[in-house]
């Protein structure tokens, strides 16, 4: 479940509601697409917009639509006790496992969120992955930190950040040698996910998976198999993407992209992020051209 | 209301839940020492960690205590509909105003947030205050866009964040030129507070005058009367106490007094946050004694 190409879904919006057909549709083509794990309400999937109610009816849609698909879900927010109600709640629909980011207001201390990890821990009966993202929680894990949280029971696996290119083996060669044997290593950051898969990651945790599960599953399935070049030939082909996903980031960029497919409604994403603009949309609609992509989506 | 010192308090939590007897305690000394306004659920409040059901209660405690003082009262949240049932919620509770920082989890856009702003103050039959707090929510507001926000029905003040020391009076100057004549402009940084008050801001939402209002009292009215040196002498005395809150924080070190005062219970912040180990405690009460802090509860 911790190994190869986990889709992180679009949670889509339509006039401030959950559209669960339009969830349930995205789940379903990825469960039939064969992606290795679907990762509900990462933060692709609008997790810190929505509330306790609208996260059980995800978590419930997602586990009933993946069927053999290992269901991850996410249960990140700012207070403990919340984060405790969430992992309750995904356990009960049915979650393979939880994911949890320390998300924060306050800056937050290691020992913080190692408190964080360790009580939430102690309560689950499904595996943890630890969401290091520090773009939106403005937390930085050192690799102690690492090495403390993996030694705790129920953690499975770390999804960590894109490491600079010439980083990249390095930095998971560090981690791998901190953590227990038994963790898995996931990298984020779509436009380095072959350079570290290539470099001994097992999976990707994939933004434009969650939407494209092909030309994610095509990258993965190279660079596990060991052939590296194809995996850098099949990412190096996505490049128009990776520029837009750099400029705007990925979220409003694989939201746009879905809107534009018809996937999901237009204005999909939780109000107040307005998404693209008419001008990037276009160029997004040039990209999408380029690259075939509409004929992808199968 | 907003001219003269805002007090920002505690949210004390017991186990998890509102201490609202203490917090009642707190609002009515904050509103028998005579502050001009009470901020309830800034920062300091914590609101980013409390669910709707206790931001209610919270903002119900306060305007009951805080009688003919004005209660403003934080409405912050990710999304656009919470943020707006927020605002609802405290109207009812009898509010004189609220609070509102752009929090965020996606970087946000100064259209985003320009969205939020619109959006939040149609609805709104009491003045707000665009809370600036880049330090939590990470985004930096341009002085255009003060200025766009500030032309909004019902915005009424703005409150910054702390300048550089040499800066104060620039930005303060800056920010006047460019917002409508009617926008207050409220300083946050307690340590700043005395120099930007000198230098022409309107108002000072203070930390520390939530928990010890008559220091912040004793440094607003001496700003505000004009006496710009004794308003310098009186900040400079609490140095000590501002350099506890710019290596720890002035939420921790706050809620550390606090309970070391009494007025809250012990671990009153909430879970993930840990608060100031005991070696920082031991030092805060160094200087709670240096500074004869503990007699000025009253």
């Amino acid at each position: 479940m911790f190994t190869g190409m986990i889709a992180f879904p679009l949670t889509p919006l339509r006039e401030d509601s959950i559209d669960e057909d339009a969830y349930r549709r995205i789940i379903s083509r990825l469960a039939a697409a064969g992606v290795d794990a679907i990762g509900a309400l990462g933060s692709t999937g609008s997790y810190a917009y929505l509330d306790r109610e609208e996260r059980r009816q995800v978590a419930i849609a997602t586990v009933e639509e993946a069927g053999e698909v290992p269901a991850i879900v996410g249960i990140g927010a700012t207070r403990t006790s919340h984060v405790q109600a969430l992992a309750e709640d995904a356990q009960e629909a049915g979650a393979d496992a939880v994911l949890l980011a320390p998300v924060s207001y306050q800056a937050l201390t290691g020992d913080d969120v190692f408190a964080l990890y360790e009580r939430v821990t102690a309560g689950l009966s499904v595996p943890l992955v630890v969401y290091d993202n520090p773009g939106t929680t403005h937390f930085t894990f050192s690799t102690d930190l690492y090495a403390r949280i993996a030694a705790l029971p129920n953690v499975a696996a770390i999804k960590i950040p894109p490491p600079p290119a010439d980083e990249v083996a390095g930095r998971i060669a560090t981690i791998r040698a901190a953590v227990p044997e038994h963790i898995r290593i996931g990298i984020s950051g779509d436009n380095r996910a072959a350079a570290a898969m290539n470099a001994g990651a097992d999976s990707w945790f994939s933004v434009i998976g969650g939407t494209l599960p092909q030309p994610a599953l095509e990258i993965t399935r190279a660079a596990l198999a060991g052939d590296a070049a194809l995996a850098e030939v099949e990412s190096a082909r996505l490049q128009p993407l990776w520029d837009l996903f750099g400029a705007h980031g990925s979220y409003r960029v694989t939201a746009a992209l879905a809107e534009h497919l018809g996937l999901v409604p237009q204005r999909s994403l939780p109000h107040p992020i307005l998404g693209l603009g008419d001008a990037d949309r276009a160029r997004l609609g040039d990209v999408i051209d380029e690259l075939d992509l509409g004929t992808r989506i199968r």
